[in-house]
Parts: structure tokens; sequence; C-alpha cells
């Protein structure tokens, strides 16, 4: 195996991440979904890029999602799928891709079953969340049945967190990475000022380790998070010993966490 | 005036954010910036229209500041102004514009008395916080006195909240808009589906009113919470008589937040 092949074996998969919704856009609505996922995204083996927070607006949703599908290996989009005239994401992204929508009949099934056990109508507004792009796989919903759905390497999630979440952990098994993100963190009790030298050297002897610096402010404690970052589990290692060293030369207090 | 100057004159500027930060997008650390913004700007009448999440990596800075900048009045940047090797943002946002940067007089000056009543030493690594591209104006940090700065209409702010927090409200008063955007809850206390057609129809009817529709799920409770936003309080007000009286005729209960 040469070289390239190699690091290529042990390159991550890319994801990029939608948040389509009004609500949040406007401050009313914290989001959830984007911690949850890129959480989820990092034990699994794939290497979050980029996270775009959008309106419920069909050319916006169109552009963003046309943009980020050509960049990025798998595209997680979250919100606009429920049965009211705001969730329009479905529509949306079908026209970006030039794909008709219709009735999908496993889609439709699961409603039924679903809303008869509930003892609840399948009106004509719920009845829209089961029309699904043509040809795109299902979604499993364990928590409220209504599917969400995969076309190209677009991944079309809810926006309610509870069910986003279900659906995400389902779906994990299908997409997991080849390879996972080793982390490490040392918590220096100093502000990032004193240390900057020492990660300044570390990083460059260690270029395929990613070394973060967060500094933490809670009057009257400063501090800094240092982060860690490999698909290489020794190179950490030896990182993290190359930084405690010269912390201890320089008298600035740590600990590993 | 000409109809044509008036809806401009009501038009809300339009917002971008870029939070700049690997440990937002590994799922490490929970963003708290966007929501404060994105309330804020609600507040002091600014529409938040896009926001993204970007590794420290200077050609995705360059790229997507780039972008913003074009197609937005206002782009707000958080994270990667410190002292440490992964603060590129400054130096990336001033290879974008093709700018240099300069020790700024002002701001070392700020920097040198801050770490003189804090008996500490203002080292090279901190000298760096004094840098600002050529030309640019200086934003205020009350807590811990290094500056943000403005270049063209991006807005560069740091990373940890406490600190942005302060700075965005000294901001708020140089660059508030010329209205505010109104807003009003109607809590429904049944689900999405079974009110879809009634939004649908006041939709239709009030286009400058924004009506979204928001499910929450905390079983055994569900319902649906409806939003209403425009510029035009008027208006909200009757779009909003609008769904009451259907909400009552259909025997649905709700109450107003």
């Amino acid at each position: 195996m040469t070289n390239k092949n190699k690091s290529k074996q042990l390159k991550l998969s890319t994801v990029a991440i939608v948040v389509i919704g009004n609500e949040i856009l406007s401050g009313r609505t914290q989001d959830k979904n984007i911690n949850f996922i890129t959480g989820r995204c990092d034990k699994i083996g794939l290497d979050v890029q980029e996270v775009r927070i959008i309106p419920d607006i069909e050319k916006r949703i169109i552009k963003t999602v046309l943009e980020l599908h050509e960049s990025f290996d798998y595209v997680f989009t979250t919100g606009g799928i429920g049965p009211t005239h705001d969730d329009i994401t479905t529509e949306s992204i079908a026209k970006a891709f030039n794909v008709e929508t219709e009735i999908n009949k496993i889609a439709i099934q699961r409603l039924k079953n679903h809303y008869k056990n509930m003892n609840i109508e399948l009106n004509k507004a719920r009845e829209k969340m089961a029309v699904i792009p043509k040809g795109a796989g299902l979604i499993d919903n364990p928590v409220s049945s209504a599917p969400g759905f995969i076309t190209k390497n677009i991944y079309v999630l809810p926006g309610v967190p509870k069910i986003l979440q279900a659906m995400f952990l389902e779906l994990e098994d299908k997409i997991c990475g080849v390879t996972n993100m080793k982390n490490k963190n040392i918590v220096v009790y100093s502000a990032e000022g004193e240390i900057a030298d020492i990660l300044i050297k570390v990083q460059e002897e260690f270029n395929e380790v990613s070394i973060g610096s967060y500094p933490y402010f809670r009057p009257p404690n400063i501090g800094t998070n240092i982060v860690l970052r490999s698909i290489k589990d020794n190179l950490i290692g030896l990182a993290a010993i190359a930084i405690k060293k010269k912390l201890v030369e320089n008298k600035i207090e740590f600990d590993e966490t």
C-alpha cells in the first residue's frame, strides 16, 4: 500500500449539517440538534466540517443543499418535514434535484397504523408527511412514525429534538465512519496567554494532531482547556507528553481529564 | 413617498453570523453565542438570515466571510481572536480583503493598562490580541480589554460567551435597526396536524405576517406553538384574531402567551 492510499483510508468522511427553521434564526428557540449530531458524528467517526442555519425559504434551502451536496460526503438536514404550511423542506429538496414527490406507500402505511393505534384521524395535513421524493430511501422514525428520507447524500431529519435523536441513533449503524477521532483534554489553570508559546512549538512538532486552545472565564477562575484530536491515538499521547513536560518546566499547573 | 420607498424603509437590515471554532463542530462545546446574538438582533430590529459554523481553517474563513459580506448587511463573527496558535480569525479576515494587519496603538495601550492592573505580564502571545487590520474600527471589550474590530461590514467578536455578550451589548447602540420585529405566540394543546389547515388559510390572508408552527413533544403532552411575526403590529393582531376564531370554531383549546 502506498502512503497516499494509507492516508486516504484514514481520512474521515466529511459532514455538513443544515438546520432549517425561522425559530432558531429569531432566537426564539435554542437549537439542540447541532450539538447532538456533531457529538454523535465525533463518536462514530465522521468529521463535521460545516453547519448552516437557514430560514424556511425554498430558494435558500435549494441553494444551500446543492452547495453542500457537492462539497461534503454527508449532508444532514433538520426541520421542516411536519404537516404544516411552513414545512417545505421535502418539496424544496425534491426541486433541488429535479425529482418529483409522491405519497410513499410504506410511509403512508406506517402513518395509518400509527394514527389508528393512537385513535387519531389521519387527515390531509398529516398525509403530507408521507410525501417523499421518488426513489428516496426512508429513515425510520421509532417515535412518531413519520419517516425521514435519503436523496443522493442528503439525509432529511425532523426538527423536534427527541424525535431527531431517536432517528439519528437508528441511522448510525448504516453511516458510521471507518475509524474514530480520538480526544485528549488537558486543563491548565492559567490563561491562554501563558501557554501560547508552548502550544505553537508542540503543534509544529505534531502536525497530524489538531491542538485546540479554549479559554474559560468564570471569575475569579480563569484557565484554558487544551484539546488534542487525531485519528492516531499514539500521536495524541506523544503530543500530550510534550505539552505536559513544557508545562512542568514552566511551573504551570494542570490536570488531565 | 412612493410605495417602493415605503417598503424599503420598513425592511429590516439583514445579518449573517459566523461561528469559527473546531470545538463546536466536534460537539465538545455547546455554542451559546448564536442564541444570544439572534435574540438580541430580534430585539433591536435586525433580521438574522443565516448562521454558519466553520472550522479554524484560513481558506474556509476567507471563503465564508467573502460570501456573506456580499449577501448581507451585517456579518458578525465569533471566535478565533485570542492569543494562541489556533486563533487565526484576524489574519484570515485581513487576507480576505487584502488588508495588512498592524499592532493597533489604542488596542496595545488598553492591553498594557489591563495587564498592568492585573499584575500579569503582557507577553508576545498576548500582544497578538492588539494586532488588527489596518484601518479597522475597534469594538470595546469592557471585560478583558482585548478589542474586537470592524472591517467593511464584518464585526469580529470573541468566542467566550461572557465577553462576547458584554461587547455585543456595548455595540448595539451603533447598529440598531430602524424598526423592531414584533411577535405574538399562541399555544395550542393539539398536534400540528390538527391545525395545519387553519394556518394555511390565515397565512394566505396575511402575507405580511410570518406564521410559524412549532410542535412540542413532551409525552404525554403534545401541542403546537404558533408564532406570528411582522414589523406591523396591527397585522399580527388581526392574524391572531383570525386564527383564534377558527380554533374556537373547531373546538381546539389554546392559550395566548
